[in-house]
């Protein structure tokens, strides 16, 4: 799998999402554990001392832990069983207090959901860096004429920061998104065996170590599975909002639009055989994860049916699909920004392009025009029999007007692209201007 | 797909989601953006009138529209040539001002955020409905004792109570999730050809439009399906949510378990061939749509790589599977509430059950009270000793550990169900009283 | 879900998939079974007539049938009480035998296998038609330049032919694929409640069943459902074969490459607002198809995991799902033909987008004749260069060439597209000798 | 991804598809390219040493490779490049002949193939082994009486012989898929840049290839990716029959059932807080196993749809899923059949499980003799209400029937599980022989 990690994963994955990681968080909730414990006086203040200084990563034997996994089909026990060990043999009485009141999946989730805080950090700091980047490119682009296009066919003209506006809108919903999913999912999982606590780890426990850990508290959620539903869902949907992007600009990028370009780089998007391509390499490569994260949300969203208090399979599904999934999700918004923040825009072949299908995208400002005195139908029918009559001669669909002498006054005009943007401009300002109000609200509330 | 209509979808399915109630959408856009028009003085008022006197289903030729659906690829091109023609029959100068300044897409998004804004009332009067059989339940089984389960093997004793405690806690979630997506998902979608808006539906247009429709304005998200992808989650997460209860219950009705069963009613749940079975119908029809609806959000998540401004196949493969989308998640939502609220519990067969491993679910116990002298590794293997011997001999555990001798005081009182379900009262409570605060918050909030 | 059912369904799908064919192949199913249970001296042969003569849907109270359902579960329990009551006011002594031994899987299973029979007729009829408008196509485009095209990048030129042998290859795969799986999927299902079969269909009356309804014997598959799975992926393979074509021809339809079209019709493809679009609305039903077909798959390979001799809940997820996944696989099937009979082909355009990098697409050329001098790598690295010269200086590559005193011999030659065709001929050659020698196999073997 | 790689991978994962077996097998493409270019006068045959010599995994730097992939897009361009160095580092003249004539398609597609065409040799040695498991475990439990059940509910009696006697049937099913994939699947991918060959890799050097790697020729398949699809169904439906049989089973070990546990192992299936417990580890990886692969299969299904000559990403989407669907797949595969191998079963407990509903379960057999004389739906109805009156009495059915003078000859013979079995004897004896034959002939025709 690791081949392709620097293609597809975010440059965060290994250090975020590693196995020593992974340990590390759950060593953590142990130490944590017993530290919360000691202070309520439910064990020795010095068994939580020893616990937390045996709980490093360094002390474990990771390939039999690896081994032991296959005996008890969770990391949970054979951590438990080695960090007790590792205590025993530095002090006896200590080692009795190891995961005291705690169950295998107490550890896991919660050392779970402290890997999605951690990639939640990773977003919403590249969710900053996107917005600028969006804004900067918006603003730089806000009159740049291009084609808009429907159905793959040229339609009429917008301007390239109308294109890109949308996006920003779409940014920042997923920012809200983010957010509210944040209340649900950042949420510690305490309370043992089948969920209903006991006198080690009461409430005083389990608010103690939400505080310690920065997490929200919760009942018990073992298989009640919605909140990483939902964390999975807002991925996928953020990989699509990435893949969107991808998909457009790698269709710009044809040879036979060439309207925008991935950022060069020395030997990128290079062929080996081809050494005069320049391929959408950072969008393959986002296109692929856009591809693959539906179906690891799919497998999540499969596996909430989940049996009585603790599922037999459906909640070990969900480990390496989460991993996976926090990896491609990650990797295709980092490297959406770097896809931006490179972004070549050949703005004079935009406006070429706008030209080469000789005046017929204007046809709809014609049909508008006419419909005026005739009415939208007849005007819609003149008009396509007009646009028959330009492809068939070859002719500007303006010259083919002026033939069939329509009555219209301002024709040239009509076949203006800057007269066809609609209200391109005024809803690029609106978007600018709220996403600046949010930005400062969002400064303000903090 | 009609014959197992009433077997997988919500009652409401035909009165929300049928042919006529969409074309009926889509007619009321066309009606209401007419005369939000003639209000800013675009159109006459005479044109909007005509317009809204005319756009009746009962006017249309649905089956002439289906088969044109084959040639212009969506409902909208139809739908606006037979209104317009209807119009033109009445008031040819009216006929000019019908889908003045919108697009196809425009009709059909918004019909759709109309039908969503539907099932979302729908939904928010289910919720209610299931919270208050849920804290009924609740307080009806808060001490019902019963077996916890994991892996599919007894665990530890728990209540009916909590297990019902952790479903509530899931549909709080689940309420806020419906809030959350409500604010992005019930948008109107007005901004013609390419999403650039034209000088018919000016920003005061689109506003009265929102207005109008009770919903949202937004800027154009004709190829940015964040949001879609966002509703499609939502109920593919609820359905699984409810998937889940029907796995529990499902589960405990199996004969050699009995402790539940879906309420009886005449020829419910029979078997063709063997009269005295109690099927799960009601769960099967659950645990049915559960197992679909998580592949139909995939499908929405993986469309939302839409080309341009308008997608060439992705947007079109969201309309049937949101349609089947919604029925399913309804359907289950509904069959849900109908489960629990003829649920039928036997509390005496939860009791014995307790018993039928012999006191090896008390196994714990007897551990955690060993392990104060022996600490939790040695305790924990003593324990799985004293297990296997009473299983080998089939001996009660307490006999065994008698004949053992183990060091402990209380024995007895390890062996009552009663004190082995922890906190489970007080985790109760604390849900039930959350429960009744967001309730409170909530009527206050309105 | 109907509104679309021209757009993107089979037209025969309410031919075969219909409520009433549904219920009429369960008739079948059951007069069938009782003709041979006469047969075979297990029922009187007179009750073997009665069932026959009232197995027909037009007795059938198919409302209330629908209402039943939600009661038994499956269509198959009200299906047989309303056969028996229909029989028993004829004869109530013929009544008795009705669905004698059988359970309700048997029915709607064999029933479902039926269908399946039906679609299988239907797509084997479609392939052969489809593989002669793809080799009449072939043979008229076998030298048609145009350009191939990789990652969305121009490429190196081929023949319109090659692309479309590759196609013919794909169909003969698929064609086997069905051969394969018709096999396994044409097989009866009747070894009544708990598949262990019984007195009254005991092996003669299996195989006397088997052949009447044209089946293969097989011992029962009720919870074991790989065959159906199995059909389910070919379905969804079939599919994305067809949206693999649509997805080729929608990109080379687009304004900017316009190198094929759909077929013209009156109205097909117009836009709403944009008279002069010519939308690729036979692609978009294709493509919107394949983007929902892998989900149904995965919907049937998901519900495999059916528990004991009758699954709760994971066998009803099939029935819609196959329903929908037939109407969308052989509907694309049936597109796709359509689409490529109609297909229109410019191939002047075809030859003039060869030339829009001027020559760089020839780099590959220059590269391979100097690394005869020069070696791969070194030759690759100058060509670089001489393409980034070229396309600085917009001049043409070959003028790059000579400027840059290159040492090859025939450089003319080098840029000729026909020159650049590799092998596409033989290819195609081989392709279409191979398909013709398959055909006469195929004849001859029947 | 690895901590858990020993839970969910087989154990052959490693040692098929790591990295390096990756990179070996690209290389092997290589160095066999130029062998057979060699043989047939296209590069001389020491340049064809030289790159055999150098065409070892040890020489490549890999974390620069894996590094340059980000740049390139694919693994094949910088070991290409690498390649080309290290050939030129012994002989400049030799590393002019490196990959001549090839795409990077070429060799991973190629590479791919002979991956797949590993784990076909390993699925196929374990189906040996899985059949022969089977075949052992129906001989010893032909006649061991168990309860069927079907919607989780007991329904009749069966034998254990005949729920694995099911197995067997679909698992030769799966033999059959396995060996017509591989037909179409194990087939070089050898035609260049964009599919059309050239004089470098012409029809001569493409049959030599294919020989020399053991496989098949074919037209070039490098965007019609059916056969990768199909060889993705195969191996999630493979999966699915995994976890059919492991559903089974680990409803089997639930406490209150306990028919068949999975075989104990020194600390395998512990709990780590309930000693007692007999988790179903085995089962669970199985089961996770299945609820992953079909969304991987779904995904490869998904991504068909690739344009032109070479996708833009939905290629580059099939690596990594391939690769973890090889492993799960295997993996299910592997513990499947360690899973049956150390199987426990507990006849006596089977036994004892079909007299807890106290007769209930004979019903369909009063029913059966009670429809000779009042006809089916009478007697369904009659057994019916002799049911309610057991459960709501507690008393055994056939004291009911005793009570209610039902007028049954034989009834004490209606209640004996043997007598109750249909034809479930016959079934497996059929079942047994059909796979001796299967045997037989397979071993003749090899």
């Amino acid at each position: 799998m690791s081949l392709y990690s620097q293609l597809f994963y975010s440059s965060n994955f290994s250090d975020i999402s590693s196995d020593e990681k992974d340990l590390s968080r759950m060593l953590f909730f142990e130490s944590s554990l017993a530290k919360i414990q000691a202070e309520n006086g439910i064990i020795p203040e010095k068994a939580a001392e020893w616990i937390k200084a045996c709980a490093e990563v360094k002390f474990l034997d990771i390939e039999k832990l690896k081994s032991d996994i296959r005996l008890g089909g969770n990391a949970a026990i054979p951590l438990v069983q080695q960090l007790t060990r590792i205590v025993k043999n530095n002090d006896v009485e200590a080692s009795r207090y190891v995961h005291l009141g705690a169950t295998s999946q107490d550890v896991i989730d919660t050392a779970q959901v402290l890997e999605i805080a951690e990639w939640i950090t990773f977003l919403e700091h590249n969710f900053q860096k996107l917005g600028a980047i969006l804004v900067s490119l918006i603003q730089k682009h806000r009159s740049t004429l291009m084609m808009g296009r429907t159905l793959l066919q040229q339609a009429k003209p917008i301007t390239f920061g109308l294109k890109l506006a949308e996006y920003l809108e779409a940014l920042q919903r997923h920012q809200q998104r983010l957010n509210q999913v944040k209340e649900r999912v950042l949420t510690i999982q305490l309370s043992g065996a089948v969920g209903s606590g006991n006198e080690w780890i009461n409430e005083e426990v389990r608010k103690g170590l939400a505080q310690k850990l920065g997490l929200n508290l919760s009942a018990s959620w073992q298989s009640n599975r919605d909140s990483i539903a939902e964390w999975a869902s807002v991925l996928a949907n953020l990989t699509g909002f990435c893949g969107k992007i991808a998909t457009d600009i790698s269709l710009l990028m044809q040879t036979e639009i060439a309207e925008v370009f991935e950022g060069a780089a020395d030997g990128k998007g290079g062929s080996s055989t081809m050494p005069h391509k320049r391929n959408p390499v950072t969008c393959v490569a986002i296109l692929a994860n856009a591809a693959r994260t539906p179906h690891l949300a799919a497998t999540i969203l499969a596996v909430m049916t989940q049996e009585h208090e603790r599922s037999a399979g459906k909640w070990h599904a969900e480990w390496e699909t989460l991993q996976t999934l926090h990896g491609l999700s990650a990797g295709a918004m980092e490297k959406t920004l770097e896809l931006l923040t490179n972004l070549e825009v050949d703005a004079e072949q935009m406006f070429q392009n706008i030209e080469i299908t000789k005046g017929l995208i204007y046809a709809e400002n014609v049909s508008l025009a006419l419909s005026k005195s005739l009415g939208k139908l007849a005007a819609h029918e003149l008009v396509e029999k007009a646009c028959k009559l330009s492809i068939k001669s070859a002719k500007h669909l303006k010259e083919v007007c002026k033939e069939l002498s329509l009555e219209i006054d301002n024709l040239d005009e009509l076949f203006l692209p800057e007269n066809s943007i609609g209200n391109s401009l005024e809803m690029i300002d609106l978007t600018l201007k709220n996403y600046e109000n949010t930005l400062s609200t969002g400064r303000n509330s903090k």
